[in-house]
């Protein structure tokens, strides 16, 4: 129905995540009638991004490719937070994804390193352990004399089965394995917060006094 | 907090409409996942569209750039509905996007031309009549001998409101004006239809023996 360009467009925004045919067109249209500057700074930022960022070698974290200059060479890339000296080596927090380091790194009360595993265990997404960075997670532990893990994966079933088979892996290996908490966010309401998440909190208690 | 160019791409993203920066920074991600192949052609996509694709000189529909080869030389494209001579000239659809054009060809039921205004009056966003193709419109009725003008805006303020003032502006003139009814949608239940749309129903209401 659509020229083909258009069409072309409409079926590429479409793929993204949580962009529905009707967005992908809505986009499409908004894209066609905005300047050609914004739309070339789009594409660019699109190639720009794929072309200078990279997986950290040690962590996963996102990385800048190192250019020629800072001496980079077949080693790959390495994060910030890995090339940090002044973080603590001995403490690993298990991530998801990229985006989770940020948040944790935003509370400003972490000082160790982290470990993202570029997804969560969903076997109905083909997404098995082997997709998953869990292989260099245990040779880090090992390599780099980590002595505490903390799993922090998203507290939705995909996570939970995530850390229930990061558990099983690390269980007899000498290191401490601890999990955030889980319980009422700071700021809630506790009328609005849901069974399961006020469950945790009950179960998560702790003496005050 | 992000390497630069993963801000960039996130700013970039979230300029666009229907987009949060939540979801600049999920798309973000899954671009950064994504195999390079698949974040190339979706920049090329837009480098394309923005390239290939223009309006319409007559109606302002999205149409092809014409290659060198067509034929195509300082006149401006044509889009296809307008090149067809078997479409009926003096019936007039005037639309406010190209998208509303595509939905009155899936009906199948139109054989007239289409008019696209490329947007509604808006005054909040700074959308007068100058910003739309109405002096075009008017210019068109003249030129083409156009007998029927059929006012097919969205069915909310700013539609109606760009209706008005083509119903105003088209008055006086000798040519037959028409709106597309409202009422409630085939396949909807009159319990969930809201008592504007029920109302506008009612007002709508035609003999039917």
């Amino acid at each position: 129905m659509y020229a083909a360009p258009v069409q072309q467009l409409i079926d590429e925004l479409g793929r993204l995540p949580g962009i529905g045919p009707k967005s992908a067109q809505r986009i499409a249209f908004y894209i066609l009638k905005s300047p050609a500057e914004d739309a070339a700074r789009l594409a660019s930022s699109i190639t720009a991004a794929k072309a200078k960022v990279t997986w950290c070698r040690r962590c996963f974290n996102i990385a800048e490719v190192p250019s020629a200059e800072t001496g980079g060479s077949g080693d790959g890339a390495e994060c910030e937070i890995c090339r940090d000296p002044r973080r603590d080596s001995s403490v690993l927090c298990v991530v998801e994804e990229p985006r989770d380091v940020i948040a944790f790194e935003k509370t400003g009360l972490y000082r160790g390193r982290y470990h993202v595993l570029l997804g969560a265990l969903s076997p109905l997404d083909g997404i098995g352990p082997a997709q998953l960075k869990i292989g260099e997670l245990l040779a880090r532990i090992e390599a780099e004399g980590v002595t505490e893990v903390i799993l922090s994966m998203n507290p939705n079933t995909e996570g939970e089965v995530t850390a229930l088979h990061l558990i099983n892996l690390l269980k007899d290996r000498s290191v401490k394995l601890t999990k955030i908490a889980t319980g009422v966010p700071v700021g809630g309401d506790l009328e609005y917060a849901d069974e399961l998440t006020l469950g945790r909190a009950l179960e998560g208690r702790h003496e005050v006094r």
